[in-house]
């Protein structure tokens, strides 16, 4: 079955002998662990209307959903920069690290959950999370403590909702997204509808999803080898389906422990969530898509350089020490998962009323 | 001659007589102080080229130009919000805020200087100044003093060059915007793509440069009588021209002192750089173009209300106490000044190479 006989070419090619055929039996197995990204962004049905998107799309680039009005979801997801802020850590509230590198919102829709311990289910529980954790966060006064005391979440989350409910835009823009809703400027509807905007970040047409397709021609033949490497060699036991990633956990550390600066040992990844001894040190899978765009690597960015990043993951979570040669196949083929980016209109955001207005009303 | 008695229109207007008549010779006088915004942004002829902008654009929004990577010029100058932060100070470096009020880089190209001091005379040398000043800045290690030393500019200036040659898709796009440069990615070339770039932030069609090119219906009455006020007080005097201000400079306080609020004292305004002491407390007339978008107003941040806004000009500039009408009827003017946004595409930024990479070149 896995020869396709049938086809005259592949019976051609069998007739010669060679990499056409091994080239079929590897797409067979690729087209049984990865999928290519869709074409068109995945909505909920029923749920994705383009207003839901135009708004989710102007809360998403609107630094006032920040507390000091300087932070906005893509400052750290920077869609010019892969949906990564490019840094080790990310810069929240004051200037303040974020405590793990910042993954991708491009194609995050096609995760299993959201956050390196997957603490999220997906992407409305994700902007939930985001706006009030921080950094990038809403919270307290100026020059308050950075961590954030489970006790001033809601009153925090309504902070958001009455700076948004002063901006007549912004009311008229959810009432537009929610007609049904009898009072639509709320929280839920926030997280909701930056959601559906992001679910709008897909990069299709890789060069591996059009190869998975179909065109022999779209892989080089070092990224073929790499890719069979990847399959032989097990990474695909974990980076797989759409995303090549973004579903599972793993422990970093199955067959050989990582440096401290690897995994700093005082973040215990998804345990924390689960609070299981087991889940000490496991971390959701990454996303591979784009993954040469989105140093640097790991829940500890403590990379950035795409081949120690494989070298290290085949040691420590295979046990396999990889030659210089596959390592650059590997890196080659993982190229190959750059797909288009999308294109952004920058939206245009409704102005502020005055404060001493805003004040009076009522 | 204001009276155009050659047009029928305007002779059937002035036999029925009235408000035709009344706005055909306020738009003669509005001609004569004002002009409107033009379709295309004016380019610098045989400097611009779609090469540049398309550079500049991609600087303007990288926060790889700034020291922690964190800041871009788009924070402060966000095209989703008319090209300001709308907040009363900026944030810069560090979360250090800047020491007046972001002025909107949106038609900026039309101003005669730049900054409300006006040190710097063009779009060019305002960016030099930017990128190089804290805030915004890439000087010191963290946590360095936030003032400048002067004798360290170049060397920041050199850590920026550093930074994009060391980034391949920067050289490409600079070799590609400067195809006669030996050696094309240099600090000048920075500011001057940028520079162009800003240079296509234009708002065309707003309601009055409608009016202006002859559209009666364009504006209210309420706006007409605005803007017969705002040329019969006297506020056309210093804000006259494509921006209703931009260029010329006027003490704060011509005909009654401000408050401390609005003109915080030890901020010396235009004199810190002639060294003048009759520039003492003098600014920069600001831009009105899209004015109900850009607050907070002066350069103290001191208000976001439009209303107050002109009121306070009206008393310390003009010594003119307006009444409430006067004030609603100026304010509907202004909102007339509200132009098209430019529509903007956000760029693909080059990714960084891996720092090893990057460091063992050479």
């Amino acid at each position: 079955m896995k020869l396709r006989l049938g086809s005259t070419l592949t019976l051609l090619c069998l007739l010669l002998g060679g990499p056409a055929l091994a080239e079929e039996g590897l797409r067979d197995k690729a087209k049984g662990l990865f999928a290519p990204i869709p074409q068109t962004a995945p909505g909920a049905p029923g749920e994705t209307t383009p207003e839901k998107i135009a708004l989710g799309k102007m809360l998403f680039f609107d630094p006032r959903l920040s507390e000091n009005q300087d932070l906005s979801c893509s400052l750290c997801h920077n869609p010019s920069l892969a949906g990564v802020s490019g840094q080790f850590l990310s810069s929240g509230r004051h200037g303040e690290l974020g405590g793990r590198n910042v993954l991708t919102i491009f194609n995050a829709v096609f995760n299993g959950s959201q956050y390196w311990d997957g603490r999220a289910a997906g992407l409305k529980e994700q902007v939930e999370a985001s706006v009030m954790s921080s950094p990038a966060a809403l919270l307290k006064t100026r020059g308050g403590p950075m961590a954030v005391p489970a006790a001033t979440t809601a009153s925090a989350k309504q902070h958001v909702i009455e700076r948004l409910k002063t901006i007549p835009g912004y009311v008229d823009a959810f009432k537009k997204a929610f007609p049904d809703a009898a009072d639509p400027v709320n929280y839920d509807n926030v997280a909701r509808a930056i959601a559906q905007f992001e679910a709008t970040l897909i990069t299709p047409d890789a060069l591996f999803d059009r190869w998975l397709k179909g065109d022999d021609a779209a892989l080089s033949p070092a990224q073929v080898q790499g890719l069979t490497l990847f399959i032989g060699k097990g990474c695909g036991g974990c980076h797989n389906g759409v995303n090549l990633g973004g579903s599972g956990y793993a422990r970093f550390g199955v067959a050989q422990s990582p440096s401290v600066e690897l995994l700093p040992p005082d973040d215990w990844g998804r345990a924390a969530v689960t609070k299981k001894v087991e889940d000490k040190y496991a971390f959701k899978v990454p996303n591979l898509r784009n993954v040469e765009l989105t140093a640097p690597y790991f829940h500890s960015g403590a990379t950035d350089d795409l081949k120690e990043a494989v070298a290290v993951m085949a040691s420590t979570q295979l046990g396999v020490t990889l030659a210089p040669d596959e390592i650059a196949s590997i890196e080659a083929f993982l190229k190959s998962l750059t797909g288009r980016p999308p294109q952004i209109v920058l939206p245009v955001l409704p102005p502020n009323p005055p404060r001493a207005q805003a004040h009076s009303a009522n």
